[in-house]
């Protein structure tokens, strides 16, 4: 009998691949190694250059089967010289692991490996597992897990449930989980005037009147009360610019930024009609002509709490002795795709340093996330 | 029989006198060399080293007075090399003399100095005519007009009506004359709040939020309808910054500034007051610190309709064929000091090219303008 895979030997051979978006560094080669050795059928789905990696134990189209989805790509080092380790020696220092991504997510990726890898071969379950595994998440994202979802609806493979490894607990093992996200996106607001004199303002139109006229009605009432498993949406005004050093000029263009958090009561689009309502009744008003550039970052999505998000809470309160809060708090992940594809979950170990200098990793931690995934997939198949 | 004095001759003279604020220049040696042969009793009152001319004809304290007040002190010439005569040449090209303070105001002072001069002597009134001339209106201004009537007031000096002979038509000469003016203040806002990140408003406090309430405030309403002889006061928001680049951080701080004009429905203190209550109710609703300095740069004032404007409106007409409108538009001038002493109406010639370079005025009207001044003590003393 082969002996279990090591967690934090796997994840401190993936912070050794220097994987920074876009570069596949060896992770997904290596992690193809594995998997084929331990029985998984596996495909590199690359699209548009972009490295991913589809590895299925069991049959294709199976009844029950459970995916975990996770990225190998890492963000930039940032300032090399304020890290007292090497970015990617994944060097272990009074019990923790230190690297880019550590923490985000080489060791989520390693743990549900690990955990997938013994589960099938210690006992074979009646169904299917499957990894995708992308090398573009911190980037563009639009060739990375959304190019393996495409590519399995196109193949007839499918996931009936799937759990994204990206770190979730605030501060402790096991406090939190998601079953979604509030959506994200930034209005760009540029409002045209006719400069004048401070003393006649009837004969300019002064696109500072107009933006605080704008941002004041945005601002007035708040967006929703939340929802069934959202906080309420937000509005913030992040800038106001004008420049104008001449308290007898009256300005000819100003500028504003909005940023808007929204839960499952809106969706990027129905937000962009209200702000362009709004911008288009204070031009008529006004007589000055507002400007509106939308990006929407992600749209908001929830998988409802049921049975799958029970099974979850339960498999982490048994080996963390925490029930995991079921947020909808933070940025956004991949599971913004995985969501359109089968219903999903995210649970992985803390977060704390992801991105920063000196990223790094209770080695504990992982070994506890492995036996998590492990317990997860015992009693999905159970 | 003495012949008359060529105002324009004088104009020239003037003209000539480098006398760029705060500098002298040789202008009010020169007026009270002219002044004092033609029996005035002249007197300079300097303070804070700012050159200023008192000049007397006839007794202290009589009954019916006539003061004239002006200033000889210029702006400074600008881009010199964009002149196309020389600055201080006064020299006349097709009918039109060039120069600093052609228009803004040596054409004026000697046109009312050789009115004042000529009518003394050629039909001695029964009162006393006064010329009070600074040398500092278009700086700082304390040390200036307000010093002369200071020490009048001490030496039991007074004038019974004055005129301020600053250039008051905007295009064509006799269609404009000042019977008061709106007053202007500026209030710089600053807005200081906590940072945080957009996605968690309510965890920051956000200052653009707090100046957008309090701008939106602001302009609720006009601050009134206008008065008997005043155009509605006008509130314009000149500019608002904050330079955060970042759309998922709320920034710490923004500023922006107000520009007031107000007509005799305020003071200076009752909108400062305003502002304050507004700010305070605004820093307390949201918790963000709102502080305000608020830059006064003069009160309203008016001289009501009355005998004494009719008689100026009477002789400009007379002169040149055109009623002048009464007006209280336009920046402040050293009537607004005046008016603490007596009646004050403001009347010259067309202003056009003040402060430009370039500055011109048409020798026609200033021969015109001693004409409406001699006609103005003429009618005044009948
Ligand atoms: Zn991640
Ligand atoms: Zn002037």
């Amino acid at each position: 009998m082969t002996s279990p895979i090591d967690p934090v030997a796997l994840t401190a051979d993936l912070v050794r691949c220097p994987s920074v978006t876009p570069a596949e560094g060896g992770a997904l080669v290596l992690l193809e190694g594995v998997l084929t050795e331990a029985g998984f059928t596996c495909t590199r789905v690359d699209r548009g250059g972009v490295p991913n990696l589809f590895a299925r134990w069991g049959t294709r189209g199976a009844n029950r089967s459970f995916g975990f989805n996770g990225h190998t790509d890492v963000v930039p080092v940032g300032d090399a010289a304020a890290w007292t380790q090497d970015p990617f020696g994944a060097k272990v220092v009074d019990g923790w692991m230190y690297g880019r991504g550590t923490t985000d997510m080489k060791s989520g990726v390693a743990a549900f490996v690990a955990a997938a890898v013994d589960f099938v071969r210690d006992t074979p379950p009646d169904g299917a597992v499957i990894l995708t595994i992308t090398g573009d998440e911190e980037g563009v994202g639009v060739d990375g897990t959304m190019a393996l979802l495409d590519w399995m609806a196109g193949q007839g493979e499918r996931m009936t449930h799937c759990l994204v490894g990206e770190p979730t607990c605030p501060n402790d093992m096991g406090e939190m989980m998601k079953i979604g996200r509030r959506g994200s996106m930034t209005a760009f607001i540029t409002a045209t005037g006719v400069q004048g004199h401070s003393a006649y303002p009837h004969r300019a139109k002064n696109p500072m009147s107009a933006l605080v006229r704008l941002l004041s009605r945005l601002e007035e009432k708040p967006l929703d009360q939340g929802s069934a498993h959202f906080d309420a949406s937000t509005l913030a005004i992040t800038t106001i610019d004008c420049g104008n050093p001449a308290n007898n000029v009256i300005p000819a263009r100003g500028s504003a930024t909005v940023n808007i958090r929204f839960n499952d009561l809106h969706t990027g689009e129905s937000l962009t009609r209200w702000l362009q309502d709004h911008a288009q009744a204070v031009a008529q008003e006004t007589g000055v002509q507002i400007d509106l550039r939308v990006q929407i970052s992600g749209e908001s999505f929830l998988t409802p709490p049921g049975d799958f998000s029970a099974l979850i809470a339960h498999a982490v309160q048994a080996i963390t002795g925490r029930t995991p809060v079921a947020s909808t708090s933070g940025g956004t992940s991949d599971a913004r795709f995985v969501k359109n594809h089968c219903p999903v979950v995210e649970f992985g170990l803390v977060g704390k340093t992801m991105h920063q200098v000196d990223e790094r990793v209770e080695v504990a931690q992982i070994h506890q996330l492995k036996t998590i995934y492990t317990r997860i997939l015992q009693d999905y198949f159970a």
